[in-house]
């Protein structure tokens, strides 16, 4: 048998698990802030709920099987679905508008050559129920403080509206040409104009045509909606400069119906962290009738390597502080005492010599080891390899 | 297409969703305290590491699958199984003693008749490589902590020791009636002395037999493990008052060697609300070597059954503290402030009328409405439905 996790699957030890709690516990906090309230739905549902709402992609790489009672079922492929549900399932619960945040897993059975994963985590905010400017403000607000508390200073919210692109068959792309030039255009950033232009032509588009639209689109100004999303932005006292608008940022998805952004950071080029924007046409699929949503999310694992490659993380993790030494016959008492200041402590459980228990602090990275000698205690800074000699109100005293 | 969640499974609004978040944040500061790391395991492993380690009703309760490459898999049924692997995986990198705690979803195919889910949150804390009685009192210690933390006052630790059973057939039951008579017993608490030795007896154990075993068995004095542990919880000053030794406790999973108990809170009658124990073959099955374990997992639902019928729920949990109303053109503004004071604001999105406004609050259980006029601010009492007129600062000042 071979003991190993699936491919595009992951464990989190505990040096890993503890930078996740701590964003996801920070990105929990900001949402709280700004009156968005928590989710949770099943990791399965009936397949019929989820399956013809991501495209045909989404239903390749949605994990679904039968269970017991020979239901069609599939694991959650994503948090917006979900949502829809709720929101048709709990219809007199759940006065709108419904602001929700929801932090997850979701699974996709993606190509993890592409070093894409199997499970990943999902942090959503939506506001359901409000077709207002304001609405897509606070959410373009939200991310926006959402990054400064974890740390991020140089980032931008590149926005535009989908709209625009309903202007695209005056300018001579067919309707059924639509769909193609979006998804051609969204890789302007990442691939660079002429190789757009070439995917253009390769797909049909005379060259000329492609060159002169790509730049009236370029040249497109503000839709009136989007002034009145930066007016709201600018009355919630939102920095300009975390804002650019972009007249070809298209998103691939297809549901989005209105504004649409992504956040950029300075400095990371593998893509943007986050990104969202309005879809006035899903979330009322089940329960029969319009209902507008703008929301955004994070793409968890980018921004963790981002937190990682500006160094974001605080130097001090909820982590063990003090290892206690089993020299001492009293050893659990002593450590009692600590635990009761909330100084988070652990003791040595088995007996070994000191050499055997220092290794160990130093191997899981406990900071400090607190050597109980018969008359008197030693703290040893494991950092430094200085040590101290205190009383326990002394070593109560420097960590509290 | 019927828009409903799965049998057994749960969606949790946000009202419910807070009350798990604070329950799953106490519990995680309490394992950290004591020194405990966090892991997370994938939810889908193969199906081979998982399958022949709970039984027959085990393997019959997971959720077991083909992947799209055609890989058997299966569900995380519990966290032990996944322990086990991860200790095989990296045992250069995780020192022993590991103590790691694990909140996640768990899945198994259970008669939902019987009030039970089909999935559900596990909250386990484990220490592997350590035979010592210390670390069995570690496990009880933090038990109990955790439940004071909660604000549970009056409750039992009924502890016991499997050897125990291993005279059983010194009292004439034979190795094969060990593990039905082992079952029987586990049901005394519940269905009392009379019930069980019925059912001894509808197993082929005379019925004088039965009764003087009981009696034996029930008048066993700790063995010298338990006063080992005893008296290490002494030292680290536990109060006796929460410890007892019940010689016929059992407990259900087979996979205990030593020490086992279940924590009782007086007055919740539905059942324990956790239990644990010494289990030394487990964790080592694919290591290939001996590695001792003890732990403990609290029951979720229970644990969260029992916080509501005792009340132990903070009055404030976070959620929006002010709904500000869109009654100015500046309201987003003043949001913004509140935030920045750290204050849970909401923004009414809408341009609805006041009355509207105050019945979304309501709905949503804000407990306080601000009103924003052209000239003055008025901060309404939504419990009390008081008003009072307020500058901003002061508003703040109210709430930090």
């Amino acid at each position: 048998m071979q003991v190993q996790t699936l491919k595009g699957f992951r464990d989190f030890l505990p040096f890993e698990a503890r930078k996740r709690d701590y964003v996801i516990s920070t990105l929990k906090k900001v949402f709280q802030l700004y009156g968005f309230e928590p989710l949770e739905t099943p990791a399965i549902e009936y397949e019929e709920i989820l399956t013809g709402k991501y495209g045909d992609e989404g239903d390749q790489l949605m994990y679904k099987f039968q269970d017991k009672g020979e239901r069609k079922v599939a694991l959650r492929y994503d948090q917006t679905v979900p949502l829809a549900r709720v929101i048709s399932q709990y219809q007199n619960d759940l006065p709108l508008p419904f602001k929700r945040y929801q932090m997850q897993n979701v699974w996709r059975a993606e190509n993890t050559q592409k070093g894409r994963y199997r499970e990943f985590l999902q942090c959503d905010a939506d506001i359901v129920g409000s077709y207002s400017p304001t609405s897509d403000a606070e959410i373009i607000s939200l991310a926006i403080t959402s990054l400064k508390e974890l740390g991020f200073k140089k980032f931008k919210i590149l926005i535009n509206d989908r709209m625009l692109f309903t202007n695209l068959p005056n300018l001579g792309i067919n309707d059924e040409e639509v769909p193609m030039f979006v998804r051609a255009i969204d890789k302007l950033k990442k691939i660079g104009r002429e190789k757009v232009i070439e995917e253009l032509v390769r797909n049909g588009i005379d060259s000329q045509k492609a060159s002169y639209t790509l730049d009236t689109l370029e040249n497109e100004k503000p839709t009136q909606r989007i002034n009145d999303i930066l007016e709201a932005l600018e009355k919630m006292k939102v920095d300009k400069k975390f804002i650019e608008f972009l007249p070809t940022l298209a998103r691939g998805l297809n549901y989005y119906t209105g504004m649409i952004f992504e956040v950029e950071i300075d400095g990371y080029d593998t893509g943007s962290v986050a990104g969202g924007g309005r879809y006035d046409n899903l979330i009322g699929i089940f329960a029969g009738k319009d209902v507008p949503a703008v929301g955004f999310a994070f793409g968890f694992d980018r921004l963790m390597e981002a937190m990682e490659e500006f160094k974001l993380f605080p130097s001090e993790l909820p982590s063990t502080k003090i290892l206690v030494t089993n020299t001492n016959n009293y050893a659990p008492t002593i450590v009692n005492t600590l635990r009761e200041e909330g100084i988070n402590t652990e003791l040595y459980l088995d007996e070994k010599d000191l050499e055997k228990q220092l290794k160990y602090a130093d191997k899981k990275r406990i900071p400090y080891v607190l050597i109980l000698n018969e008359d008197k205690f030693l703290l040893k800074d494991m950092t430094t390899g200085k040590q101290e000699t205190l009383t326990l109100e002394q070593v109560v005293e420097k960590f509290k």
